[in-house]
C-alpha cells in the first residue's frame, strides 16, 4: 500500500444555507479542494453523509454530486456511519488510493439540516442510536448522552461546571475560524446558565447542527511536493473500530472501547504515542464526549478527562490542544460532514494557517470522528513531512 | 492488488419477514455465508442498504449488524448507491481485501421493506431519483422508468408484449429457486392482462419489493482452494461508473452509458468479451431495463434488446441466459440487497448448484446492479478457476 497525501482541502461555512441545495454545498467544498490542490478533477468520489435520504429525500448522493461537480462517469458512492460518516468516507477514499485502485479521490462530507423542523432533525439524529432497543423506548440521542454524562458525574464526582472549559475553549477558538457556525465567546457563567436540554446536558454542552460541506483531495504521496509555504500532509494512521450501538449493551458505558482500539491502531501505524500528538480534533458533540475521548485515547486517566480542561491543557498552548478551529461545539456539527471538517482543520494546522489559534510547530495532528454514542469510531493521524 | 475469491455465500428468502428485524435478516445471511466457507468471522463488514434510515429509522447499520453477527469491534460501514448499494458494498469489500487492508471481509446486502405502507415505500424508492429535478415535479421511480419504456417503444417500434419473454423467463427460473419471492409461472396472456402501474409498465413488467439479505465472504484467492465439488470463484472484473441521476439530463435517455462503461472496464479486467459470458444476472427492476442492459453490455444492437428475449436467447440454454434464479422480477428486489443476491446466484451457477436452471458448463458469470434509472451502475465478472 502506498502512502497517501491530502493534496487539497475545501469547506463551506457551517450555517443556515437555505439558498443552497445539498449538491451545491458539496460542490462548493469540492471545487475549493480541487483549486487548493491545483487540480481539475479526480477519478473517484466518496461522499460522507448521514441523513440526506431522510431529510432531503435524496439518496444516491455519489452519482448526484459527481455529476454536479463535473465528474460525470466517475465512480462515486455514499458511505454512512451516522455522525462518523465523514471519516468513514475518508477511509474508503484512502484505501482506494493507497491500493492503486484509483490515482486520485475526492472525499466530501456534506449535510443539510436546517431546512427541517427541530422535531424532524431530532428524529433523524436518533437513527444513530438503536431503533429497537433505545429509541423505541423513548430516548433521544441527546438523552442517551445525558445518561452517560450523569453516570460519569456520579462515578467520578465532577460537577457540571467542570465541563465548562471544553465548551469555552471551543467557542474561543471558533472566533478565529471564518467557517464556524458560532462566533461568540462564552464564560463559565454562561455555561452554567444555559437552557437545559436533557439533564445534565444544557445548550452549551451540546454542539449545534448546521448545513455544511468539507472536502479533501487524496493523491499518492509521491505525486505531491512539499514546499516552504506548505508542507506535504500525509495520512500516517487510519483505523475504524465498532462497538455495540446500544449504550446499555456495553460492559462499561463510561469507556469508549472503540476509541481506545482505533486510536491504538492509528498510533501503531503512524509510529507515535499520545505525547507525540500536537493537536487533537476530537468529537465534542457533547462535552462529556470530550472527556471520554481524551481518556480513551491516552491523554488522561479514567475519569480524569475534565481535569485536562480545568488545567488549560486542551487550550492552544496546552499539552494537547483540542478543537482548535471550534470543534463540533462551535464550528458546528453538520453530522455527515463533521469528520471531513476535522481533517481539513488538522491540515490547516500542519500548514500553519490558523492565525491566533495556530499550534506552534504542529507536525502531527489527530482527528477522531464518532458515529452514535461510541458505536463507530474512526481515528486519523495526519503528519507533515 | 491480489486476487480475491468469494469463499462463502448466504441468503435469506425474499419474503415478508415480519418476525425479523433488519439486523436479524442480515445476520441470517452472514452466518450462512460464514458456514458455507467454514469460517467463524471476518475482519471487516460492508453493508449494502438503501433505505433503513428512512423506513426502519435505523442508521449506522455497520456497527449494528457487526455486533449482532458476533463481529463486535470489526470495522463496519454502510455503503449506499440506491438500488445499486449491494454491488457498491461488494466493491468496497473487494478493494479492502485486494489491497491487503484486511485479510477477510463480509459483504451483506439487506433491506426490510414490507412493514411499511406502499405509499411510504414509493416515497423511499423515489429517493433514488433526483429530488429537486424529478421527484418534486411529481414523478415516481416507476414513472421515470415508464417514460423511458414508452420512448423506447416509440423509437424502435416494439409492442408491450415484446417485453413478455423477459418476465416469463424470470418467473420460470424462480420456480426452482427456494429463496425467490414469487413462485408462479406466467404466460404472455398474463403479462398483457396484468394491472397497469404507470403506462406502459404493468405489474408484470415490474419487480416486487420484499425483505431479504444476501451475504458473501471475501478472502484472498490464495487462501481458497478449489476441489472437485466446488470450484474456486474469483472476482475477475469489477467496475462502478456513474451518470446523471436525472434521466432528462442525459444526451440519450435510451442508452445506459454507465452500464456500457462499467461493463467495458470489467471485460477488460477479466480479459473477456460478451461472447465469453455464460450467464448474466442483470438488473431487471423493470422489463425495459433488461433490454437496455443487454444493449449497453454488448449482447444486442441498439434498440434490439427485446429480440433476444423473443428468440429465447435469454432463457436457460440460450445464447446469454439471464436472471437464472428469477432476477429482480421474480426472486424479488429488496433494493439494497439485490446486488449481493445477484453475486450469490452467479456463484451458485459456477458451482453447478442450480438444478433445472443450471447453465451447463458455466465458467464465467456477470452481474450488473443499477442505482437509480441508470445513475450508478456496478458490473462484476466472476470466474470459476
Amino acid at each position: 500500500m502506498r502512502q497517501v497525501a491530502i493534496a487539497g482541502i475545501g469547506q463551506t461555512s457551517v450555517d443556515e444555507h437555505w439558498e443552497k441545495a445539498i449538491r451545491d454545498l458539496a460542490v462548493d467544498a469540492i471545487l475549493a479542494a480541487l483549486m487548493d490542490a491545483g487540480r481539475q478533477s479526480a477519478e473517484a468520489l466518496f461522499v460522507g453523509n448521514m441523513m440526506s435520504g431522510i431529510i432531503d429525500h435524496q439518496n444516491n448522493l455519489g452519482a448526484l454530486i459527481a455529476d454536479w461537480a463535473g465528474l460525470r462517469s466517475a465512480e462515486a458512492v455514499k458511505i454512512e456511519a451516522a455522525c462518523g460518516s465523514g471519516a468513514a468516507a475518508l477511509r474508503a477514499g484512502l484505501i482506494a488510493v493507497a491500493s492503486g485502485e484509483v490515482d486520485s479521490a475526492l472525499v466530501v462530507g456534506v449535510e443539510k439540516m436546517t431546512d427541517q423542523s427541530g422535531h424532524d432533525i431530532t428524529a433523524a439524529l436518533a437513527t444513530a442510536a438503536d431503533a429497537d432497543w433505545e429509541v423505541d423506548h423513548g430516548v433521544s440521542f441527546v438523552g442517551l448522552n445525558a445518561m452517560i454524562m450523569r453516570r460519569y458525574m456520579h462515578e467520578y464526582g465532577w460537577k457540571h461546571a467542570d465541563f465548562a472549559p471544553f465548551s469555552i475553549n471551543a467557542h474561543a477558538n471558533a472566533l478565529h475560524n471564518p467557517f464556524a457556525r458560532l462566533h461568540q465567546a462564552i464564560t463559565v457563567e454562561d455555561f452554567e446558565k444555559a437552557p437545559m436540554i436533557a439533564t445534565p446536558i444544557n445548550l452549551l454542552d451540546a454542539s449545534p447542527t448546521g448545513d455544511g460541506a468539507a472536502a479533501v483531495l487524496l493523491l499518492p504521496a509521491e505525486k505531491v511536493m512539499s514546499n516552504n509555504q506548505r508542507p506535504r500532509t500525509i495520512i500516517a494512521g487510519s483505523a475504524s473500530v465498532t462497538d455495540t450501538i446500544s449504550v446499555h449493551s456495553r460492559r462499561d458505558p463510561l469507556f469508549l472501547t472503540a476509541a481506545y482500539e482505533s486510536a491504538k491502531k492509528a498510533y501503531a501505524q503512524a509510529g507515535v504515542e499520545p505525547k507525540d500528538i500536537d493537536l487533537f480534533e476530537l468529537h465534542d458533540a457533547f462535552s462529556i464526549m470530550s472527556a471520554l475521548s481524551l481518556e480513551a485515547c491516552g491523554f488522561a486517566e479514567r475519569g480524569q478527562g475534565p481535569r485536562l480542561g480545568l488545567d488549560g491543557e486542551t487550550a492552544i498552548g496546552g499539552r494537547i490542544p483540542c478543537v482548535t478551529r471550534g470543534g463540533l461545539k462551535a464550528r458546528g456539527h453538520p453530522v455527515g460532514a463533521t469528520g471531513i471538517y476535522q481533517i481539513v482543520e488538522v491540515v490547516q494546522q500542519l500548514r500553519g494557517e490558523c492565525g491566533p489559534t495556530q499550534v506552534e510547530g504542529a507536525r502531527i495532528g489527530m482527528a477522531q470522528n464518532i458515529g452514535g454514542a461510541g458505536a463507530t469510531i474512526v481515528t486519523h493521524i495526519i503528519a507533515a513531512d
